[in-house]
């Protein structure tokens, strides 16, 4: 089941909207054939192994990162494909959420005579389908935040000298969530002072599979030679009041520009998110700056935290911190969290939570 | 050398300026004596434990946290003590820094034909005695900044609401960091806007030791109904421009008013860190707020951090951080940080770590 779920997590951020499953077939002690899921369209985990291992699949024990699927999607049914290679058992990390499957596939199963069980490894594949299990729950993007600072909650020096608070193996570790995410959102603020590239870079090489740029620019502000629009991949400016030349530029240099409501605050984040869902996107990694964390929070939109913090204490009031925008005034209004998890990092800690709903 | 360690950790706080120190005689396999420091001019550890092992000293084993002394201070040297009382071996966790001492204390026991093991559970011993390390090498105060903040930096929202940001597990462990400290510090600020107790309550009832409360207050506000001017133990106000009549009506609540130089932020640091120097305090507690601790740091005067960590987003750009005041420009600037360590505390996080030097 590890190696499923290895399988499983490799394959993060490149299969949206399908979940990314892990599957291994394991025949007298050793492993015959694996899989994972393919893009949208192509086979899923299941199929994929049952094809690596030919006709060793016959008899052979299934472990998947998530229950086989016994609806007919883009595919057919993963479960008739299992029955018909002859697999002897099944061990089955999680259920699938998905309505049209949700117990169906692992029933079939049964009902063909296959010991089926339920739950070695499910705290682990339930986290790497958390943003599908949202996005087919509410039909919104999982939503995670991610900031990096110093052990005094500032993320930039007063003047916003920020590079680098953090060491390199967490930035290397930013690389890989970017890379499991379908969508980097930023604002434009962050856009201007970092003119970051915003990009996955796992290794020395750029990803092959780039997630979406998305800057929020509620005026339109992002320059035209913002060193991101050089870059693979698409960049979209989420806007609401963008003059037509300017939008013209950015057309011109690559970007795609959508208009949103203006609410308040700026641009309507709901709006984005909607947008976002209807394009298929799952999951959407917030990296800053502290107004648009601000903003998440505060329309309370986050549903994880990466919180990265160094052995730094930079001081100052007028430093920003990592999450800004209005706030509660009360601290019982203040957002609480769950299932925190601790990691050393380099000389950095990195704090993971999901947000209580 | 465990129960040695644990022994001089339970005095930590009240023998200063002398070291803390646990001593432990074990004969046949059993403990037949043990003693930790007493106040001071009271005897030493080691000297304790040869009063309660009686005649079983001789021949047994002595296990203590700090190399015993040779020198007369207030008391005769342990070490004649310890010869005289017959030991047979000796297992020293770490050596003396005080320059009296440094290694003469071990080389004596071996000139009198004692066995010495020195080092283990030296670096545990060394985190006790950091204060009077600290005191004896540069005859100034171990200065430790404590603060609770959210996850994304806030040590309260922006109306000020901070009750409670950390469990009572939290809670319940600045007592214990009270307790070992000499001096608990805050800014007036703090003082007006908690009317906080101060004190150390390790248990129900209040600690017999109470550490000084030093209140930082350039102007004299701190108010005559504070309720720490009620609390056992005593109260200083460190001021710069105290009106005489405020002065008077501070100490007619009982408070100690010392008039120090002003400086550009406020009271000049230096100047209440020598006098508590000059007084025997060792170690200070800086327990906030925010203004404060951007003093000290600003000052380069912090030796130690306790932060702790809630599984908590407060937001917003106007909720105060742990360390204010004015902050570097650059971020080569900022304070490093080295030995973090990082320890689960409830549902919060505690992470301690020392200050680069």
């Amino acid at each position: 089941m590890t190696r499923a779920l290895e399988l499983a997590r490799s394959s993060l951020g490149k299969v949206s909207p399908n979940p990314s499953v892990g599957a291994v077939l394991v025949k007298d002690g050793r492993i015959v054939g694996e899989g994972v899921t393919q893009h949208p369209g192509g086979p899923h985990a299941e199929v994929m192994a049952i094809n690596s291992a030919g006709d060793l699949a016959a008899g052979a024990t299934l472990y998947v990162s998530l229950e086989p699927c016994a609806h007919y999607g883009k595919t057919p049914p993963c479960v008739e494909a299992l029955i018909a290679a002859g697999i002897h058992s099944a061990f089955v990390a999680t259920i699938d959420p998905d309505p049209r499957t949700n117990g169906k596939g692992i029933e079939f199963l049964k009902s063909e005579g296959i010991d089926v069980k339920i739950g070695d490894g499910s705290e682990e594949a339930e986290e790497i389908i958390e943003s599908f299990t949202k996005f087919t729950m509410t039909q919104q993007p999982f939503f995670s935040a991610k900031f990096a600072m110093s052990l005094d909650g500032k993320i930039a020096t007063r003047t916003g000298s920020s590079k680098w608070i953090t060491s390199e193996e967490s930035r290397k570790r930013s690389h890989v969530i970017r890379s499991q995410s379908d969508v980097i959102m930023i604002g434009v603020g962050t856009a201007i002072a970092d003119n970051p590239l915003l990009t996955a870079r796992t290794s020395k090489n750029l990803d092959s599979k780039q997630p979406l740029r998305l800057i929020v620019d509620t005026f339109g502000r992002l320059p035209t030679n913002s060193r991101m629009l050089k870059q693979a991949g698409r960049t979209i400016v989420a806007s609401s009041e963008i003059n037509s030349s300017t939008k013209r530029s950015l057309q011109n240099q690559g970007a795609d520009v959508f208009e949103f409501p203006r609410v308040n605050e700026g641009v309507d984040l709901y709006a984005v998110a909607n947008f976002l869902a209807a394009e298929g996107f799952t999951s959407v990694l917030a990296e800053g700056g502290s107004s648009l964390l601000g903003s998440l929070f505060n329309c309370k939109m986050v549903d994880k935290v990466y919180a990265f913090i160094a052995p730094l204490v930079i001081g100052g009031s007028g430093a920003k911190s990592p999450v800004g925008g209005l706030g509660p005034k009360d601290l019982s209004e203040a957002t609480t969290m769950t299932k925190l998890e601790y990691e050393t990092i380099g000389n950095d800690f990195l704090v993971t939570g999901y947000i209580k709903k």
